[in-house]
């Protein structure tokens, strides 16, 4: 990543600043953190003010800060914030943004106490969470390559799964792959789901093994250079029958019609229609019991949400995922799941992995 | 664990309400509501008084927090909080204690908003941390059952470490063990640190390659049935010469007097001071830049911090980490690092693996 991006990132942010009438912003969250400046350390305060930037660090992370980020570090021995809330006092800030659903209410109090007099903390997560929706062109090359290496994890472990390996050896496999391929570490914990488990959407991997005639459902993603990815993929040991090949087909069509949705101009609540409508004439809609997909980036889950009724817009740049799935209790669920970058009249399905449904 | 353990730690919050003048208590944390209930989802809410518990959850985990906790559970369409608020009042609570540095400042409004009149929100985090402090017969197996996996998943990985691996794909081995004997995870982002970077205490395996004649530094714990473990040893590729010897012996004789100070009656400083001592008497209390060690159980940096002059009594029945280590720029650094339980006399080093410098 180029370091004037993160400077271009800040200087989007204070444009915003008048909007929500702050002339100051402070961000503690490590993905926050790392958006405005570079820094991946694990204990880091960026302030942000119009026309310039400091990144707030302890000794550990001195020599790393200072060749990751773009605008002035200050190693502080002992709290962070209040050599940040002084730096704030010196340059005459009043009214100070901050990340209300991030800062625990002791940080909060904590900075709160060491302000100025008539000197307010706003809530501004929300102009920090939107920005970040809409990705440049460098960290769009990142959750490409992120989706690149999940795809390859995903291919040599499931050279690797056999009948009798438990759900649990092959979700350590999988984030074995992805280590073994460059990744930080998988992005969320691994779902490995076999059989009747698989009608759990949030099933962790269990000790169970996988048997023959079983759906296996597999949804992974990495951490790569910080960026996400996600997939969702089925398989099966053995011949599926008729009724797991209609319902996949089914599925699969939902999944498709999700992506010709997905356009700027649309709405992210149009995505969801699109693909609720194909199970609907299916009759499948009551047993898809989430929404069809969000936003990643930095983080896993990042806006937009792509459920009923939202009405955010679908813009160029923004990378989200797509994956309706239909699950009925006691017996197995299938999901289908891509990760898609916005482009200018549609998108482009990033995940090169096939949907076929996976015969092992 | 017994499910009247669960009871028995509710019993023993709610004996020291007085003590902070509350008459209820609300965890929101994931390891406060594990420790107060037995559940283990990723989305609850504990409401405790005098005499009876509530869970709250959403739909997702119905099943599962009926079969793991036992007090009543309500399983939730919506948000959590205002349920837990509307039930704390028809049960009269007006003073509730709250975990000040868990819960964000969005959430603690949420909540706030919901209260009745004249009812508030009291911060009572220090009570269930210094509870969590001293472990039951029941977590202390557990504890020791972590260690035990994490040794076993360092003794297969360290049969696979060749010169021309590179630290990131060391890490991976690592965990990819620890997954397979049975752990959820590692307990924290594992180190491996080769030569100069092993003098990083909090250094990223990177794509550096292993190479013969440098110290490597291993610091890994395993997160099994949610206890942590965590460990450090060194090993060394080659036949280490007179210096590396004689650095390890310093900081093993430091380590071996730590674990000699850690008994009831004393105080957390002591042990650390007792390290800091052996090492100054080598010349090498300067290049000793951390704490010596720290509480762990369901998280992996929980009290007591056995750190420079804090007086917080060592009690039997704490599971601590006992941890010198030296650290010299540019060349390297030696920790070595057990987990230990306290016992009615002193304390039981639960870590089996050998302290010898490992030549591999």
């Amino acid at each position: 990543m180029a370091l004037s991006e993160f400077a271009a990132r800040r200087r989007r942010v204070s444009a915003a600043f008048g909007s929500l009438k702050i002339d100051g912003l402070i961000a503690c969250s490590a993905p926050n953190v790392r958006y405005l400046t570079g820094f991946t350390g694990s204990n880091g305060m960026a302030l942000v003010w119009r026309g310039g930037a400091v990144l707030f660090t302890d000794p550990r992370y001195g020599i790393q800060a200072a060749s990751e980020v773009d605008c002035a570090v200050r190693v502080v021995r002992g709290p962070l914030q209040s050599a940040l809330t002084k730096a704030a006092a010196r340059r005459g800030l009043r009214r100070m943004g901050f990340e209300e659903g991030r800062l625990t209410l002791k940080a909060y109090r904590e900075i709160e106490a060491s302000l100025g007099l008539g000197v307010t903390l706003e809530p501004a997560e929300a102009l920090l969470q939107t920005l970040r929706t809409v990705k440049s062109a460098g960290e769009i090359e990142l959750v490409r390559r992120s989706v690149q290496l999940n795809s390859d994890a995903f291919t040599r472990a499931m050279a690797k799964v056999r009948p009798g390996m438990s759900e649990a050896e092959v979700a350590a496999e999988i984030d074995y792959q992805m280590r073994l391929l460059g990744a930080e570490g998988p992005a969320f914990d691994t779902i490995v789901a076999a059989g009747p488990r698989s009608a759990m959407p949030h099933a962790q991997p269990s000790s169970n093994s996988i048997r023959r005639n079983q759906l296996l459902l597999i949804d992974m993603g990495a951490s790569r250079e910080g960026y996400a990815s996600d997939m969702t993929r089925m398989t099966f040991l053995g011949r599926p029958g008729p009724p797991v090949r209609r319902m996949y087909k089914a599925v699969l069509e939902a999944q498709l019609a999700a992506i010709d949705a997905v356009r700027p101009s649309a709405k992210a609540g149009d995505v969801d229609r699109a693909a609720r409508r194909v199970l609907r004439a299916h009759g499948l809609e009551k047993m898809f019991v989430h929404s069809t997909g969000h936003g990643l980036g930095l983080e896993i889950h990042e806006g937009p949400r792509l459920a009923k009724g939202v009405a955010t817009p679908i813009e160029a740049g923004m990378t989200i995922t797509v994956e309706p799935g239909v699950y009925l209790e006691g017996v197995g669920g299938i999901r289908i799941e891509d990760t898609v970058v916005v482009t200018s009249s549609g998108c482009e399905v990033l995940t090169p992995t096939s949907k076929e449904l996976l015969v092992l």
